[in-house]
């Protein structure tokens, strides 16, 4: 058996589940590698070690008494700290939120719970899910940005010290900082999971999303997680399907590889680097096509900003008018920018938006998933920013479903992923098909701590 | 055979395929009909007679040549005035338009004339179809609205000048006035019909709809209207069933009465006269039972008008700036509000609003139909505006398919009515549905002309 620490999310429920390792070991684990790499990293804002151990001896205790237990039963995982926990501070890296306790769970976090799974702390975000840079380091070098906004979920999955962690996705805040630290990043459809509980950034763009070190613990993460919601009527009531049977039987998908903007807007090494890629999974066995994307891209990322920038507003309007001086520089630029913003101008942004969502679903049902370089390059050595969200950006603006994996390592020393996406609400296509890339790519990659 | 002018579309359109009446007949005695009468009522625009008699005459000589014909071979047809109409002026009734004459048809009526309908002429709509009073008079009573904004439609329709034609409803402006004159009112789902080459008033809230004097010529309509358009992406790529097909054998529907809000805000006579519309149903084996509206009720009415004075600002804008003392008081009065509404509050607006779209597409997909009185009162003796559109918006805002249907007239002579609304794109359940309706109230309105 690896190490505890190199335990994936559903590797560690099954250790659990069939006695080969004990929840208090896994956490004992987890927490000593946390408390080795931390002080370099700073990828947790709150942690209680002793209530974690508390709570995985609980665990252990109901295992050991017989009682059924969930898909994650032991399994530590890690929260951004947007969403709220009961009892737990909740302060979205600002200090406006400072001393903020909420006293119920966001959706997502109970039905984490809810399946054995164990709060293993809080992760760091930049402010509010936005632009400002966190205190997080990247474990593959120090000086190159670790990505955001949730810089501290992709850290610390990358660094083993949790085998999850629960991002969200406004722009490029899941998948980019994954692909920077080569992690598997996904986000489910927009509306297939609550985001009842999450501080908001943009209602019409937000999406809840996870890190993982590989698809299987993707979809094992969605299985508990998608469903309809009493407390968010946005999230659908559309059946939940199995996404993990046939997981890891799907034949090869057909894939439409999308150069057009991404071919670009990407560097020359993440253009050889993508093509390689693909030219693999075709020797595999996938078909590839290329296919074009709707006129309406042109203004897409544009039109997002816009979006982000009013709706990011119309929930800070109140405390920003008291407070504005407290929020950091790019956030507070960004409220600045989405108050001063006419209602025509927003009204136009989305009425663009509107036709790139529908056309953009339309794209999506021509073939089993589209791919695409995950960022432009590998993250770069500025630490003045979180780098470029323009490869995320118009799938989370249209709302389709989109994972990165990893596929490689930069002449830098830094990683690449590939970035794939589907259907609305065929996630279990996408998964099935991520999966089949994941394994011809056959890629790992483990940062050198 | 009843008088010419009292056919319905799909009586006209089979008598001439019949070869009973020919396309110049009818649209002789439709034309002799609407001199006679719209010197009183006012119902359009624009009409060329020798155009319309020619483009008869042209249609008769394709049927005697045995070319084959579309379903409205040899129908005229009215068209609001908003419908892009080439080489005839298109103004939305204002000032503002005045001498536009669009170069192509606008996709519905593209769609029309390659069904064989002829364009009889250009109803007259409110300025811009918004609330301003057109100078349309009400056939039942010229003291009282005929409703808005598509007046000249319904009118058209009511007093037999013409057997369809379209209107458009963004918040009420459809099934109101079709209420208001005792005839079919009837809007599919957003997105089910195309709207390009419509004068817009609000993006998200337009829907193009028709008026008639029988569920079967509102879907007859709906099968030739319905489906993609290059033009519209917006507009559904979902397949189009058999609308006519069945929807004379349908079975009793399964019927929701929604009493709250609608019960509420309705005078003691409609009350009443609804009620005895439900008993009758009821008793002709409807299964009825009331249901209960979502919470989102509650904000829904002034959400939309938030939203429809943003949207309508943004299209006006640039002509409004300039002149904008041109348009009419209660559109100028919108379109300033709509410039003066901050973006954070049409945001604000739009987010419940997309809470109230998903919370009444799960209502509607409880019971078969959703049925309300049509208006809270019969068309009032006020022409100083357009009457009350409480009892549409909602249906609009959240983009269900819905019609109205004549129930019989009020103690001051005037027509009253039934809608009927329908879970999202299930138009052919709601038409088969309101079908059953007609025949158990076999109401049949004619205005005393």
């Amino acid at each position: 058996m690896p190490e505890l620490h190199e335990l994936t999310a559903n590797a560690a429920a099954q250790g659990i589940r069939e006695g080969e390792i004990t929840p208090v070991e896994l956490m004992e684990a987890l927490l000593d590698r946390t408390n080795a790499l931390e002080p370099r990293l700073k990828a947790w804002v709150y942690m209680d070690e002793e209530a974690a151990l508390l709570d995985a001896a609980q665990k252990q205790h109901e295992l050991e008494g017989g009682a059924p237990v969930g898909p994650l039963h032991g399994v530590p995982v890690g929260l951004k700290d947007i969403y709220y926990t009961a009892g737990i501070p909740t302060t979205a890296c600002s200090r406006l939120y400072a001393g903020f306790i909420p006293d119920h769970d966001a959706t997502t976090v109970a039905l984490l719970k809810g399946s054995g799974a164990i709060v293993m702390g809080k992760t760091v975000t930049t402010e509010f899910a936005c632009m400002d840079p966190s205190p997080t380091l990247n474990p593959w070098n120090p000086f190159h940005t670790p990505g955001g906004s949730s810089s501290g979920s992709a850290v610390s999955v990358a660094s083993r010290m949790c085998p999850v962690a629960l991002g969200s996705q406004t722009v490029g805040s899941v998948l980019r900082p994954a692909s920077y630290n080569g992690v598997v990043g996904f986000k489910p459809s927009f509306s297939r999971v609550s985001r009842y509980g999450v501080i908001p950034v943009s209602w019409s763009l937000d999406h809840v999303g996870w890190m993982s070190r590989s698809v299987e613990d993707a979809a094992l993460l969605l299985q508990v997680l998608a469903g309809p919601d009493p407390n968010d009527s946005v999230a659908s009531h559309e059946p939940v399907p199995d996404y993990l049977d046939g997981l890891d039987s799907a034949l090869p998908p057909r894939i439409g590889v999308v150069r057009q903007f991404f071919w670009e807007h990407a560097d020359e090494e993440v253009q050889q680097h993508t093509d390689a890629a693909v030219e693999k999974l075709r020797l595999a066995g996938a078909p590839v096509e290329e296919v074009d994307l709707p006129s309406s891209i042109a203004t897409a990322i544009e039109d997002q900003q816009v979006v982000m920038a009013v709706e990011g507003a119309a929930f800070h309007q109140p405390m920003f008018e008291r407070r504005g001086t407290e929020y950091q520089p790019k956030l507070r630029e960004m409220l600045g920018r989405g108050l001063s913003t006419s209602s025509t101008n927003y009204s136009r942004a989305q009425e663009h938006r509107q036709q790139f969502i529908v056309e953009m679903a339309r794209l999506a049902e021509q073939v089993d998933v589209l791919l695409t370089p995950s960022t432009p390059t590998p993250a770069l050595a500025d630490l003045t920013n979180t780098g470029n969200t323009m490869f995320q950006g118009p799938w989370t603006s249209c709302g389709l479903p989109v994972i990165t994996i990893p596929s490689g390592l930069a002449e830098s020393g830094l990683p690449l992923g590939v970035q794939i996406a589907g259907a609305f609400f065929k996630e279990k296509e996408l998964l099935a098909a991520a999966r089949w890339c994941e394994k011809v790519l056959d890629v790992n990659l483990a940062p050198p701590l």
